[in-house]
């Protein structure tokens, strides 16, 4: 791995970053707020540290390697993370460090995790920020999902190396640049959509934006302290379920309905299979709740249904505190966290592409059980899909629940009770947000001990960064020639 | 599949059963107990319907196919399950069918989940009953997990086709029989050393019996409402600990070790993952008591040790309330009782040896990462694991966590709280007993609703029969020619 090449390019992310702290800059200055200083600070850092960089280090003029695409990812999102933290830092409403890098690997991950109690006396600046940073991390996620992991094999992606729209088909770099050009038009333009209807519904322009900002990414930052709840609207919420749908499925299935094949998402089995689950799911949840929390149908399905998509998503919005629900609700609301949205979309957790894999994956070892001799073979949209993809597929699912079970050991042996201990381990590597006990929908992640706080940063990463970005750079393998 | 073939056997299987009812009859005789007619009842019933099966039906003179193996497996447990109960019900101590049944079931898969309440108030007869059946459970399992699971190809057990020992090697029939009386021997002569140490510390020869004889099958029913912890002794602590342990490791190893080959354990890598796990897990949940549970370090040990083999091995004795312990023992436990112990012991859960595979295969997924084009096997006791082999275990495993979920939610919408929803679930298909919340250690499942009793029915049985073998049974695949 050429760690010149991998510096010069954490120095032009650093630039980018520093250009993108100009927003919230603005909005403070509309709105006559005296926080100038907090992001003027931290865009000269994180400016000057870019430049630094790309003078001191120069990139190797050789081609990346898949290594390389490994460590691009990992430091790439921890270094914006770690700059991104500075506008908390500065202002003063986070003071500790773990506080405000918490709060922003929370963003940039679009996990949607907070510490702050009480967002609403935040500077509308930095609030802005806040929304923001999840804005980015969904631009960062597309890519990586749609661009660099089917490339670099990580959990089954590779499945998705044909189907991304791209004019050049087999290089990496253009390939890369091609395709995130494609799909960040795909994402703005649904962003536009989303803040238009928002503000339709009387929404004011402000808070539009940041809760598309969040909502795009599937992050589920908000900039009321009673979350989307604060509305108490059927418009907004329908707004809400349609936009988290929307941003729950992969990306290129939206470039090609905009392309003009209305068909793709019927087509895709994938798809079918995740509006399929939300709709069973709503459903049930809906039917659990009914009678039992809500008087009405239609309130029981407008809560249900907001808080399946919410978690299945991974947004992480709440309409209602899910914990005073039936046993079965939450329950499900728990398994939502870890089958998460589509592959190619911004949503988190295990995804249903590999939950379908791993479905068809059983069947056909009873199959062979039941014919041992016969050959049978995976398929997926009419296609085989290939050996190493089902590896990938397995070996990622597998590394997902031992890391989850694993960290939730070692989070209740920080002092966290028994059900936080889990439910904020499922919230965080499923970049969902709230969980269940201590970090439930009305209540946040302040109260998790310091340690805790970084044990559930790796977390956040490790998901988003589907484990095996992060894992890998722990091997000792990894760094032999 | 015969049907005809199919029956016979299970006539058979009755006729044995009725046969080892006598037992519980001569306990009752001996303490001159008023119970004889209930025993009575119940032999004549099973006896009956064994001559019945046997005279109606005949053997198909072709040899047993896969299918007819699966079959077998699956009614053999249902129906020694069904009679089994009989006792139970006419003896008017579980008045229920389900109630009966749960109990019945509970004893042959050897989970050791219970309805009672008050044991200390049955005959002795009958709680000779209730702990003899776990006994003949175990042997079931061993013959099962050893010689009959290898040849059908379930979850990985194909591994030991050519480590059980069998002068007979290649023919299903003679080899199940030999291997069956080969590990049986064993079995017996490490239950006769169980009851004579448990007399030597002072027990009488019925309670020394009938905790021997839900040790060694890994079961967990005890004579006395507080389970072990009645005796409150050091030393049954201790042989209880080491036959625990015993229970949980490969019979084949142990017959090894009878043989002359002191170092078996040693050589065996799931043995050696196994007693590693188990020296880590007592290590950090005895750490963790210690100063918050137990004053003494001797103490914490002491009950760390006994909670922690008897959940791994899926045995399920108690000496110590786990639920009032700090949240990261308990959640250990937890995960406890989905590894379990030695494939080829009778202990329950995943298994040792699917975990350690499982984790080679994700090792080796990242270095396909770092190395795309490197070939790599995945390598056990320095043989390869073939591929078909690795199949079946993520298969397995897969499996076994989705019934998990499924069943957890199914649960939860019979009106069960969250947290007994999954600890009952996890509790019955790891066939370990008590749980967590309503089924802790110092609870039972009197509770459950009706359902959902019949739910964990399942639940045990899909356990203990390996997923497999009963989910195959409602595949249509398997009913077509």
């Amino acid at each position: 791995m050429s760690s010149s090449t991998l510096l010069n390019l954490l120095g032009y992310l650093n630039l980018i970053l520093a250009g993108t702290m100009i927003f919230p800059m603005l909005v403070n200055w509309l709105y006559d707020e005296p926080m100038g200083k907090a992001f003027f600070l931290s865009t000269t850092i994180t400016a000057a540290a870019g430049l630094l960089l790309i003078l001191l280090f120069k990139r190797s003029p050789r081609d990346l390697t898949h290594r390389d695409g490994f460590a691009i990812v990992a430091f790439g999102w921890l270094s914006a993370a770690f700059f991104g933290a500075l506008p908390y830092l500065f202002s003063g409403s986070l003071p500790s460090l773990t506080d405000a890098f918490f709060e922003s690997v929370s963003g940039f991950t679009t996990t949607g995790a907070s510490i702050l109690t009480n967002v609403e006396t935040l500077s509308k600046g930095l609030l802005f920020w806040r929304s923001f940073i999840q804005w980015l991390g969904g631009m960062g996620i597309i890519v990586l999902s749609v661009a660099i992991l089917p490339f670099l094999g990580v959990g089954g992606m590779q499945l998705y190396k044909a189907e991304v729209p791209s004019p050049v088909p087999d290089k990496l770099k253009p390939r890369i640049r091609d395709t995130a050009s494609i799909l960040w038009k795909v994402y703005a333009l649904i962003s536009l959509a989303q803040t238009v209807l928002l503000m339709i519904g009387g929404m004011d322009l402000y808070d539009s934006l940041c809760h598309t900002f969040t909502t795009m990414p599937t992050g589920g930052f908000s900039t009321k302290n009673a979350s989307v709840a604060h509305y108490n609207s059927v418009y907004f919420d329908c707004v809400f379920i349609f936009f988290m749908l929307l941003a729950g499925i992969n990306f290129s299935l939206h470039y090609q309905m905009l392309k003009g094949r209305p068909l793709a998402f019927w087509k895709d089995s994938e798809c079918r299979f995740f509006l399929g689950a939300v709709l069973l799911l709503v459903f049930v949840v809906s039917a659990n709740i009914y009678g039992s929390v809500y008087e009405t149908i239609g309130q029981s399905l407008r809560f249900g249904a907001f808080q399946v998509v919410s978690i299945l998503t991974t947004t992480g919005y709440a309409t209602a505190d899910y914990e005073k629900w039936p046993a079965m609700a939450q329950l499900i609301l728990l398994l939502c966290m870890f089958l998460g949205a589509s592959a190619g979309s911004t949503g988190g957790g295990m995804k249903c592409l590999r939950a379908m894999l791993c479905f068809k994956y059983c069947y056909n070892e009873l199959f062979y059980l039941i014919h041992p001799h016969a050959v049978s073979h995976i398929k997926i949209g009419g296609k085989v899909v290939p050996d190493d993809v089902m590896r990938s597929v397995l070996g990622f699912l597998a590394l997902y629940l031992a890391l989850f079970a694993t960290c939730s050991v070692l989070l209740a042996g920080m002092g966290v009770d028994f059900i936080t201990s889990f439910a904020a381990v499922a919230a965080t590597i499923g970049n969902i947000g709230p969980g269940f006990g201590m970090v439930g929908p009305v209540d946040n992640y302040a109260l998790i001990p310091y340690l805790g706080k970084w044990l559930l940063i790796w977390c956040m990463l490790l998901g988003r960064l589907e484990i095996f970005t992060i894992i890998i750079l722990i091997v000792p393998e990894f760094y032999r020639k």
